[in-house]
């Protein structure tokens, strides 16, 4: 059957699926400097945002995205105290980071400030934290930014990009990894969405080879569902800086968490064996 | 955007969402005694089973429902010989299941023979087992093979079911897990797949308490990614006879996956935060 226009659609044509949400109303449309913002309300996910076409995030689903670009990393680092996001407008990611309280500044570091205004109208539970005092949100090129950065100002290098299409594309190379390799302090770890484990494997091996060839000592994918993305499963790549990514922390009282567990973490460091066999050389 | 005919696309309205897969070519259209089978090339996944409008598999990722509805099970057991597929019709649970060396017979029992038949014309490879000699094929149905069984016959029950719909509803209830009780040795384990725990919490609550009341002494409830599943997300729920589920073997060497891994299932045993609150009574 087909599917009419009381759906959203977004056809992916490198997995060759679509996922589809019934919606209730178009909330809001804009074109900022940088992207096509479109805010949904749907029937079953709450709000839905969109860039340029693609589905960034649902009210009812982002937790688990969010949770594991932040805890995944911080609780493989012994004292995570100085952390880096990367894009990461929608604040959600930064929320996250901020429940750890051996975090002493966390700067978020997005091109596009119209993400953060658009998200603090529609999804104002994703901002609760952008008024803490250890939060510093900058609007600008997270390239550039790094580049100009002095060594080792950071525990924690957060990626939290786009696909890997048009500007976000660099946030994916050696060049963009070995400036994250060298703002971070030994024992740092980095963090990037790095996509669907079905179907871009490809693109995760490349981005693991690229952060080794970066200077990190060591990397690690770990997978996740994710609803509202292309083929529903989704993942994230760490790398290590003179860390192995092996020794996790409890999980301290004060990070809440709906979907991260350290066991489930800890359970992860083997990697599905069909995922281990593709990234390896 | 909406979808034209070039896409398969299964609306689901509890979820509010659809998976949609681009097509290459329908390859085969029959109406059984019970549903409505239509087998698809698609551009990605391989090809596509589907019942009724249903997606039920598809070559590229069933190796992941087929491990987790079976090696969950046998691997929470301590010895196990006697298994019983109710449903399952397509053989991939089977195929996982005699894969252990511990297994002297594993009976499936599934109502709708054209299912197997399909399935060995258009995905062979689910089929290699079919023909182990431990292996018995019954065509009847499932319900009245169980309420008909002798007490203690079988040391796991996998209910590897359609939605709980129409006949298959009587599949998720408290009288068909009271005969599977009767039929379990103590130290058992019964598992049903189990529907998205992203959307149906309820639902899961309910099989639990349901198996709780038919006399298993333990529930516990795994996810993991089905890509093309509604939601993207899967479930299976186990409960033990005399078995808390929580003692897991090594992998046998005879076992190879594709998905599980034990490590990544005694990570499970700590479920995610909001299902354990969900299912909280």
């Amino acid at each position: 059957m087909t599917l009419d226009d009381s759906w959203f659609s977004e056809p992916y044509d490198l997995t060759g699926s679509a996922f589809s949400l019934k919606i209730k109303a178009k909330l809001h449309d804009e074109q900022s400097q940088f992207q096509h913002i479109e805010i949904y309300e749907t029937q079953t996910y709450g709000r839905l945002m969109v860039f340029d076409g693609c589905v960034m995030l649902t009210s009812m689903d982002n937790f688990i995205y969010h949770e594991m670009m932040s805890h995944t990393a911080l609780q493989s680092h012994a004292n995570p105290q100085d952390v880096l996001i990367i894009g990461g407008g929608d604040c959600g990611t930064l929320r996250e980071v901020l429940k750890h309280d051996s975090v002493k500044r966390c700067v978020q570091v997005d091109i596009d400030e119209r993400v953060t205004r658009v998200t603090e109208m529609f999804f104002p539970e994703l901002c609760d934290s952008n008024n803490d005092k250890r939060a510093e949100l900058l609007f600008e090129d997270g390239i550039h930014y790094v580049a100009n950065c002095k060594a080792e100002q950071f525990d924690i290098v957060i990626i939290d990009s786009t696909d890997p299409v048009g500007q976000a594309a660099r946030l994916f190379g050696r060049e963009f990894y070995s400036d994250c390799q060298r703002i971070t302090r030994n024992g740092g770890v980095l963090v990037a969405q790095s996509e669907s484990p079905l179907k871009q494997l490809d693109l995760i091996k490349s981005m693991s080879n690229n952060m080794s060839s970066a200077g990190y000592s060591n990397t690690h994918t770990v997978e996740f569902p994710q609803s509202c993305y292309p083929t529903g499963w989704w993942s994230c790549t760490l790398a290590g800086k003179s860390n192995d990514l092996k020794e996790l922390r409890e999980l301290p009282l004060s990070v809440a968490t709906k979907y991260y567990t350290t066991d489930s973490h800890r359970g992860s460091l083997t990697m599905r064996p069909f995922m281990k066999i593709a990234l390896q050389d």
